[in-house]
């Protein structure tokens, strides 16, 4: 999905909402379990019931590897299933990858080209000759890692350079100096508004994926006020457990629809 | 595997060498190809010559995501064919994850609790809580990104701190802060032996794996006499490309059991 397009579709529906799909059998509701494929029964109501309020969607890969080679299956389904019925829907893989060239080509190959995800998520510790092998096929996208929201980010991310910096300023800065803004984003935690808008200052014409909202406790309004682009909008809002599993009964997929549409509704009312 | 079972099996056979799956259809012999599952006929063949001389397998999982759900099956086939038939060999889920908390659970699932494999790679950039869900199950093993051998290294893993230091230090010393050396590894890549002999120095007793030895101008030999921890060893030393791919005609099984063979002579002669 090209940048343009993207950006049209968050303009038609004043949307910048993302549904993360961690689909956790634990957690899903129990009647689902007798079905052949009950993480991917959850995906497809969990993705009927709530396209009308989101832009795209994020399988994070670790929920559907935990189960095998059926996890596998469901992951493959999910995505060829929104693919297929929700076509301007943007997937992402939050695969979190990172190896040397060749081995990153490999992953290309498995999520943005057999998999055919819009996006895969991307870990920078190794540098240049990691990120890069994502890049470069038309219409498809590299997210790094920038600023995560969990306490562990000070542990790497916000260790202070002898420049001054912070590494995960030199770590996007370099990023950003790889990739185009038509190819790349970058994550962004949104537990701190002020780094959030610090951040936006220092990239203003890259989309961030924001996390964080709801569960980890961000508000999408804080969000949107500190993070937005004018006219490109740069924003995808993550939203995984408070809406998938706003309820485990019978409603789930009603609780989830109104739950993406409070979601929408604070997106839009601030955009 | 615990690290008194690792050193023992080290010191019997007098090899620390790793053999990397890095298994590729497009460069095993051609007359695999139509059997039924080729990556899993190629691993097994590749395994059974070379298991006299390794202590330890490293299937790189982007090699068999590529694949999708296929190749999945094949690195589960692969593990589960190790573990049955070498139980001494060490396996290695060369997979480099790294999420929050709950999510790097999952994969700890996947990889070392439901395929059964004795260690993790993992990159550290998101933190404490993104390492520290590998830990704590006993006889299992995480393998941090520590300084890594390509050249993208020195993007992040070699930039310089406020207080002198490079980050991968700043990084390995809170790593090994939250990890015992009865399961934490580090990834220390083999390109310059003073750079190895330092950080052997600085870590005298953690484990290291050594990739870029072979396809990547590393010495074994170099590895040995700059990395070796006195009665403990210390070292896995990993080929991936150069082992499996010594040749790829009949014959491709004997010229991986010679190109194991040579490195274990070479590393044996340097212990």
């Amino acid at each position: 999905m090209t940048r343009s397009e993207l950006i049209q579709h968050i303009a038609e529906k004043k949307s910048m909402l993302c549904v993360g799909l961690d689909t956790d059998l634990d957690r899903i509701p129990k009647h689902l379990l007798s079905e052949e494929d009950p993480i991917f029964s959850f995906n497809k109501a969990i993705v009927d019931a709530t396209a009308d309020h989101c832009v795209a969607y994020k399988p994070n890969t670790a929920f559907y590897e935990a189960y095998g080679l059926s996890g596998w299956q469901s992951l493959e389904r999910t995505v060829a299933y929104i693919k297929e019925n929700y076509p301007r829907h943007f997937v992402i893989a939050d695969a979190k990858r990172g190896d040397i060239g060749n081995t990153s080509k490999r992953y290309t190959k498995a999520f943005l080209e057999s998999m055919n995800c819009d996006a895969i998520t991307v870990a920078p510790y190794m540098g240049h000759d990691s990120v890069e092998p994502f890049s470069g096929i038309e219409g498809k996208w590299v997210i790094v890692l920038g600023l995560t929201s969990n306490p562990g980010a000070d542990d790497v991310q916000k260790l202070k350079l002898e420049n001054g910096e912070y590494v995960h300023h030199m770590v996007m800065d370099k990023v950003q100096s790889w990739l185009s803004e038509d190819e790349l984003m970058f994550v962004v935690g949104a537990t701190r508004p002020d780094e959030l808008r610090a951040l936006r200052n220092r990239y203003p014409n890259v989309f961030f994926l924001v996390p964080g909202v709801g569960a980890q406790g961000g508000s999408a309004k804080d969000v949107v006020e500190n993070g937005m682009i004018e006219d490109d909008f740069g924003l995808l809002i993550n939203a995984s457990r408070g809406v998938i599993y706003a309820s485990n009964g019978d409603d789930f997929a009603e609780a989830a629809k109104s739950s993406a549409k409070k979601l929408h509704d604070e997106i839009r009312s601030s955009m």
